[in-house]
């Protein structure tokens, strides 16, 4: 069969992509889906992605956690924001989150508009979800959440980690791919040395969340991928 | 003196960056950037990029050339395309040419509307171009046509290495720089090599013009800097 790998290195960029027939896979690694996928690992019973900080409100009195992310802090008044420390099973496990953050979250909602399956990839849950991908007879898109629509490393290595697992199973890739491959060849014997050459991760020093960072660049100590499925982000049935 | 360079990966990207006080150094390595700077080196009195092919038409009978290629073939009935081989002095000695490209052109277009200067860059006129820049109080935007608004690696690469020469005279740099300048440390010692992971590289062996590709990888033949002044590229005059 004939498969397609291919990046978008952000969301910007979207438009550009035939997606009706592909899975796409949404990319913020710092930290939003990484955050989503420990949640949903740890139980939670659902992670709903919402655009605004104000959308949020509207899920409140519902017993549900209110999480809201802008500019790597945690919005005034809500329980928590998009640090994977807030997503142990002791906070999340059988809980409803309501979520919004910076990139990831609006990344999410402009895959779910023409995307045939939009789940979430994270370093976290990396293995499981290549082993997944493989056994999918579909295209795939790799999203990049980046920052404020601009590229960033840390999304971009960690789709090239995917691309290194797939590519020889898919017969059409992209210029992006091959970048962000190499790109992920370059940085992967240490993922943290290399993601500090990053703006962003400049900005993660300055909020003092360098744990988050580390936590972030472990690989594969979750097995869950979360799929979108309406509006709510939940755990995959994968059968694998 | 703070200065920043930053790398806009395809077109489709350039509203992200305010570049009112920024030179843009426009990037379309296969080919036309090539064959500007060529065709400018070579003696051309100026190059004048259109957005359309209908526009050329409205310079016919004024002694001009027309050039035009849409998705890397000579349009019908035009002069040439943008094989670097129809810039030659011979060709261009003393002429107006009137050049539209699928990618490099609209790139012109959009740098042109906000740039404080907008110039060309081309791997043969690497040295030229970085010596100039070193010299300038601004700051700089490496703006890569792409193909069709998707990244590609050649523009990538060359980005890159204008980022290898100057990183060390700027303050400020973004991920997209960094990216840069580690896939052109990667493909630097056989770019030709490297190039061939490209997407766009099979576009050009099927189009069989391997020959424009080899050319077009030569560094530091042409001395010249192609500059925008009003609606013409002319020789820049640098005083160095």
């Amino acid at each position: 069969m004939q498969r397609k790998i291919e990046v978008c290195l952000t969301p910007a960029l979207i438009d550009l992509y035939a997606i009706e027939n592909s899975i796409v896979v949404v990319i913020d690694i710092l930290r939003a889906t990484s955050s989503i996928v420990y949640g949903i690992d740890n139980g939670a019973q659902a992670i709903i992605p919402v655009a605004q900080v104000e959308e949020c409100l509207n899920y409140a009195d519902k017993g549900y956690l209110l999480a809201a992310e802008r500019n790597g802090e945690v919005v005034e008044g809500y329980d928590f924001g998009n640090s994977p420390f807030s997503y142990t099973a002791e906070k999340v496990a059988g809980k409803t989150i309501v979520l919004t953050t910076t990139n990831g979250t609006k990344a999410l909602h402009l895959a779910r508009k023409r995307a045939s399956q939009v789940v979430i990839g994270a370093f976290l849950n990396l293995e499981a979800l290549c082993a997944w991908l493989k056994t999918q007879e579909k295209d795939v898109l790799l999203l990049c959440a980046g920052w404020k629509d601009q590229f960033n490393l840390e999304d971009t290595i960690f789709a090239g980690a995917v691309v290194n697992q797939l590519r020889s199973g898919f017969t059409h890739y992209d210029d992006a791919s091959v970048a962000a491959e190499d790109l992920y060849l370059l940085a992967k014997d240490d993922l943290r040395a290399y993601i500090h050459k990053s703006s962003h991760s400049h900005r993660m020093v300055a909020l003092n969340i360098e744990e988050d960072v580390k936590f972030c660049l472990q690989t594969n100590i979750c097995q869950t991928i979360p799929v979108l499925e309406g509006d709510q982000l939940v755990a995959l049935k994968t059968g694998l």
